[in-house]
């Protein structure tokens, strides 16, 4: 690492190593090299003379043994990274120097190599997703009837249950997977459309066979790796699929980060915390201390990623005509931005949901300080059942949960609802009739653990399924 | 009009009668009432004894005249509009009144209202979307074959078509088109799901019976116009959809604005402009003048569309647990504001597309002026033909190119490359020849015309065909 | 209002009538009418011919009764609403009225209006600011020495005061009035500047005489209300201007936001809240329940006032030449959003700090539950003073420490640490002696007090003694 | 550079080493050990018994020379920077080693270096903006009164200067100027302030003596290049700062932006240019071709920069408490991204402002072609001069225009209004006559060339005068 300069932090902190290889300069120009072989291919393939079989050939050879330092004395020259790799790769092969990019314009090798760097790196994403659906699915199920309180206004409101609560999460991710998958189709190679995207080149090449200049797209296409391209384009593809794709990252940006924030402020209730790292050290004096660090870090990261898509569609917006190239320095940097911070982002959520610790005691002793409050509908239907009016106890009722929210509040102290009620002669309950009346508190999480188990049945386990194959062998290790 | 204090221009000036309406006082709290009648029908349906028939009779025969004044007064009184539109339910269904909102929570109807409301006016959006791919459609393929030039980095680069470059719009749109329907398929019905969504005061209703809760949730959605329901959700449905909704409609904002800020261009090129209203008249000293006013409009209204999902992400990634109310007061302004914006922008895009003005002549007077430099290759290759050396051709057209360049921008003159190449000895053409050589300029775009045909016969037609029965009928004229 | 259609929320709901009516038809075209009236007195008062003393009389005294129905009856036939206002002034002031706008261009009264409304308008936000200030300095002085855990990470750090943290929430609103200051010297009127910013029609009225043009600038600007005019403008005033505007509000969005943000969190720890007002009712079985909603609604208004910015700076940035009507729609809608969330923010603001509710002893009992923790180093440098090892006395203490928040959160019980040290023998002290060591926590929290006076006397009381006269009387009632 | 990862482009393309070097490693690990000394200097100077001349001695002399490796080992270790560099610079000053960082939190070395860096690069970007307004001055007065076609809705409006059209660049630049002035004043230390701003540990340290601590707190901050520090604080300085930093940053990008496109829309007029650089090879088929690739560089970059604020302001309107970490991840990136960016783009500014290259003859005969328009006014009334009916004049001038503006468009032919109306024996002028009313369009351009001339006098020269120490020595290259 070089003290000297700025380093990015992305990089150097938060992500991973393939996703960083994906949009490192061996990755594209090596990219590049495949998308001129597939081209000549084509071209063979459709009778093109000017390429012969020992160019494709010779081309093949050389795909992976960049000559870096040609390329790089060459650009310097004469400005044009493009041309300065046609050199470089000519270099190496002498015989297919000719017919290297034969009829096609610079975004030929840069569109379809950054529409093919993105398609990978969505793999990536898609595998980690699955991974931390995966891992809340687990821990879903077993917590599944484990009552807590639900908080509506971060105000007590009614019982529901841990696992219940986690399936928000998943369901948010589930949405953003779909929205993955969706944009999956719309990524399409942008083939060979030549420099406005009228394939005139292509054209005369094969002197006016528009079939064979629609099969060069095609072929050319699945070459390099896909199955369709884009039906018509400019000089690149469309901006709006970067918007796309944007919006997509920042979607489980968003969803992490609702994660994120309810984790953290559990954090602050004690009830449930990031996996402490068995290397990680507290702070001397005050040892038992955990930070919610990772939670933090993913909160401050997806609001970056949140930022971008704004970009994008400004982008795509503004593009003139058949192109500007004010996309140019915007789309260097904020595309491999939002893969990389999605790709941290998922790191961390996939190492915290791996051995996320719960603290029951501490959940049920909130349950039950408020327990009291939710319960005063139940306590007067069991008034009234031995023969109270109804009037008469919900006024006591009303009177007493005052009280008792004051003696909270304005005293610290504990909630003493049930004692103040079994006091009163008009309340046909002893203080221990009114604690087993409460004593079940599970019945006040309604449909919580079965709308559980429903949900990860009916949702989940098929997509678990669908994709079993791809979350196998995966490393969350970070960082802390 | 009250004239005393703020007027919203997007209801003033810009939008829609149908828009305004979805989402009005009446519309909102009718639905209300829908959703109760529903809830009270499926538990009737279900077995539930406090329900009868004649109960769900009652309430079917009131939901149209909402006694306003009744509502508003109990709203004043007790501040919360769900509990007061019941009271002024219960006022005029005496039969009715103990089981309206039976089990129900605040947001049973102010959730499914939402979602139906949007549901409703996404069907408006797709509406007037697919007529305006109908116009460009017709656009295109009338002037699939125009060539004009074709701009990157706004500098003349090869000709394309018109129509070609109105595919790309379409494209565009067809995404946008994708992405709607995508989103539909994600609008779902709240259902009856309680105040945490554990459904705990619908499963004591119905005495622990799961499958009737479960059936419940089902039933009062297909009565309030929806086929599911979302299968989990905290108190609100997940604000999630929301981030979705203002990205789906920004996308439009984001094509729509690339279109209108190309118009503008060309305006200002004088070879295409928006349609001129017989009632619009020029400013007197300038007659002839022509403001692109409703493609500025239109880049106005995209650009603040645009910058709305920020909040919608915003806000979705900052709901605490099951719910907070910071979500309240920007929703209830930014769900209509998207819808409104959107629908003012399709207006006009409607209404520009639908008689769009073309200058043949302007058009292929810029072509000419740049077509000798676009040639410069083709005479190279005649030249060689006609036996010169290619190097010194080669030489020979690139110093004439930087001299009719440089005659056109520091003169001011026209380009004159052809009559300084033909009057070089060492140039085997007279300016006639070199004249012909270019005559046909239809030959420099390629394909275009020919994808134009193939794009609109492969992608639009069976959109056209399949949404054929909801474009009849659309009205487009809009205030200048 | 209108039940039919969409109606502003921001209107119906959140602002005040004063705001409101800033925005209003009648507030622009008056101010038209003053703009119209200074520049026929100031071309009277340069000696300009055309323009006679009576005119101006007959203007000045029609400033107010504004003929509205002949204004929209001429705009809906020429579809211009300057020349219609024009016009229907002209009815009213027959003498003047060929001298009505004499060489001035629509953005003459629109621009100068516009700056003047926000002029205005800003007033109006300063005021409610220095308000706020004034009331959180209020409680800042009296809690100034209550003690409170400090949180960072949302987990306990060291004590501070109540008084003290409320001093960073005046100190970003100090930062806001700051920029609130600097701004309304960068709002200066457009002045009298013509078509595209050349005064070339007043320099002929003038008959080339430039320093009559110059006070002519000057004079009108005088005359509605400004001390400075723009030195250069295109056909607007720089829409850079617009930019700042919206991030001076933004800035105390943001404010507003981290504070609302905190009480929140405050109000689930029963430590601080709202003002509970007398009328509002809480729900029935939970009598004692106070959700923040005005702090929530606060935040939610924040969000959205923090997402303009980004629209004005995308307009200024997309100005074409002299100017484009892109910004037109956008800042028409924008603008008054802008001031109105403002507005909307601050009388919240002002609501809650008016009256903010503190729970002494809630506040005690969660610094006592962690204080030991914080203590821990106390109590080690006492046992050293009393001859034990440091290193072994860390040890114990260390141990401790992990075993008494092991019971905290896995046990759910309360902070024993005290307890068990006294239990052990090579703790030389008992549990009352290490008791009395924490009685004092006053003394942990360090400066807390002292800077809490400072900081009021040093930077707040000058602000509320340069702004005593402006922040007398006002209102801050707000619908719950 | 590493080639098998993501390189961050902002620093291998774009930002001039100056900048690169302040947001290093080493510039902040140097600038901690400069916050150590200071401290243990202040306290010497206080008389703290512990830190003696001698351990101030050894830090100073050991600033510079940072055992990185012993820093990164132990960091590996227990992963906390702070301290890790605590314990390498101890390892090189054993006799200071154990007053190193006393009483401070990690927040001290790392909040105060922040601040100062931000200053440090604060001053790059006064600097390069200084430069690019005395580029642009001398741009301005250089072409004062060369008459320009004005525009408004990208339509001819009415003639302008060129120089008067760079004033308006200017007069953005000027009020960033301002903002960025403001925001210095803005930027204090933190000073010495404790781990949540309370000074606990300091007035320990200095046994209740408010006065010295507050006078470390000063101290400390003059010593490391403040001249005041932050009234009061939390764990950090408010982060409110930093949304002003990006705002007054991101101010810059606006008004580069709006002259970055209305250079690329000159370019497309091929009226106004980028200078070329001599080493810069245009395409070979076409050699003239100049595209405006910094422009367009700038307008990327600009939009970026733009995208940046609202993360800043998400940021400081969620901080909860005295602090939470969802800042740090963002802040590492984002400040240094804004720094980075502006840098970029002033660079790019100034290098295009140093030699812009006009075409004088493209803009007089665009400004030809429309000035028979411009000036149908002026004909008319010297046809009433010459006894001829106003009405009559009117209509038949009215008429011709409509047929010229026909011609114009309809036909690809040249304006011809004035043959037209020379012509028309109703008409009483010939054409030389008409020529001759059109010739000096000098004076269609009213006040423009006096307006610039004054605007630099009064605005510019101020500035220049004040800073023109600091723009002597800039350098400009950037790589094209």
């Amino acid at each position: 690492m070089n003290r000297d300069i700025y380093q990015e932090p992305l990089v150097s902190r938060y992500t991973s190593r393939e996703m960083q290889e994906l949009f490192s300069e061996r990755y594209k120009f090596t990219h590049w090299r495949k998308c001129w072989t597939a081209l000549a291919e084509a071209q063979y393939e459709l009778g093109l003379p000017a390429v012969t079989a020992e160019m494709v050939a010779e081309l093949k050879a050389n795909i992976d043994n960049i000559n870096f330092e040609v390329a790089t004395a060459k650009e310097r020259e004469i400005r044009h990274d493009v041309m300065a790799h046609v050199y470089a790769y000519g270099q190496q092969c002498p015989l297919a120097e000719p017919i290297i990019h034969l009829g096609a314009t610079s975004q030929f090798v840069v569109c379809n190599t950054d529409l093919f760097i993105q398609k990978q790196a969505l793999q990536l994403i898609k595998k980690a997703l699955i991974k931390v659906i995966s891992n809340l699915a687990h821990f879903s199920v077993t917590h599944k009837d484990m009552a807590t309180l639900g908080y509506t206004h971060y105000q007590p409101a009614q019982p529901t249950t841990v696992g219940k609560r986690n399936t928000l999460y998943i369901q948010d991710l589930l949405m953003d997977l779909d929205y993955l998958e969706q944009l999956e189709n719309h990524i399409k190679a942008r083939g060979a459309k030549g420099t406005v995207g009228t394939q005139a080149t292509f054209i005369e090449l094969f002197n006016g066979d528009h079939e064979k200049v629609r099969q060069l797209d095609q072929l050319v296409a699945q070459k390099i790796g896909f199955t369709q391209t884009f039906a018509v384009t400019g000089q690149t593809y469309p901006r709006k699929l970067d918007m796309k794709t944007a919006e997509t990252l920042s979607g489980i940006g968003a969803s992490a980060h609702k994660f994120a924030v309810d984790l953290r402020l559990l954090s602050n209730l004690k009830e449930q915390e990031e996996p402490f790292e068995s290397k990680q050290v507290g702070s001397s004096a005050m040892a038992y201390k955990r930070n919610p660090m990772r939670a933090e870090r993913m909160t401050g990261l997806a609001r970056k990623l949140m930022g971008l898509p704004g970009n994008f569609a400004a982008t795509a917006a503004n593009q003139w005509f058949e192109r500007t190239l004010d996309d140019s320095a915007i789309r260097r940097m904020d595309i491999p931005q939002a893969f990389l911070l999605t790709d941290a982002i998922l790191k961390i959520y996939m190492n915290i949901t791996s051995k996320m610790v719960v603290y029951p005691k501490q959940i049920e002793k909130h349950l039950k300080e408020e327990l009291p409050f939710m319960a005063t509908e139940k306590i007067l239907m069991a008034c009234v059942e031995r023969g109270k009016s109804r009037q008469e106890m919900h006024e006591i009722i009303r009177e007493y949960s005052v009280a008792a929210g004051f003696a909270v509040k304005h005293e610290g102290l504990a909630n003493n609802l049930l004692e103040l009620l079994a006091q009163d002669d008009r309340v046909p309950f002893s203080q221990q009739e009114l604690d087993a009346l409460l004593g079940d508190y599970q019945a006040f999480t309604g449909r919580a653990a079965m709308q559980t188990v429903e949900f990860l049945q009916q949702y989940v386990d098929p997509i678990l399924e669908k994709y079993k194959h791809i979350i196998k062998d995966i490393d969350a290790t970070i960082a802390v």
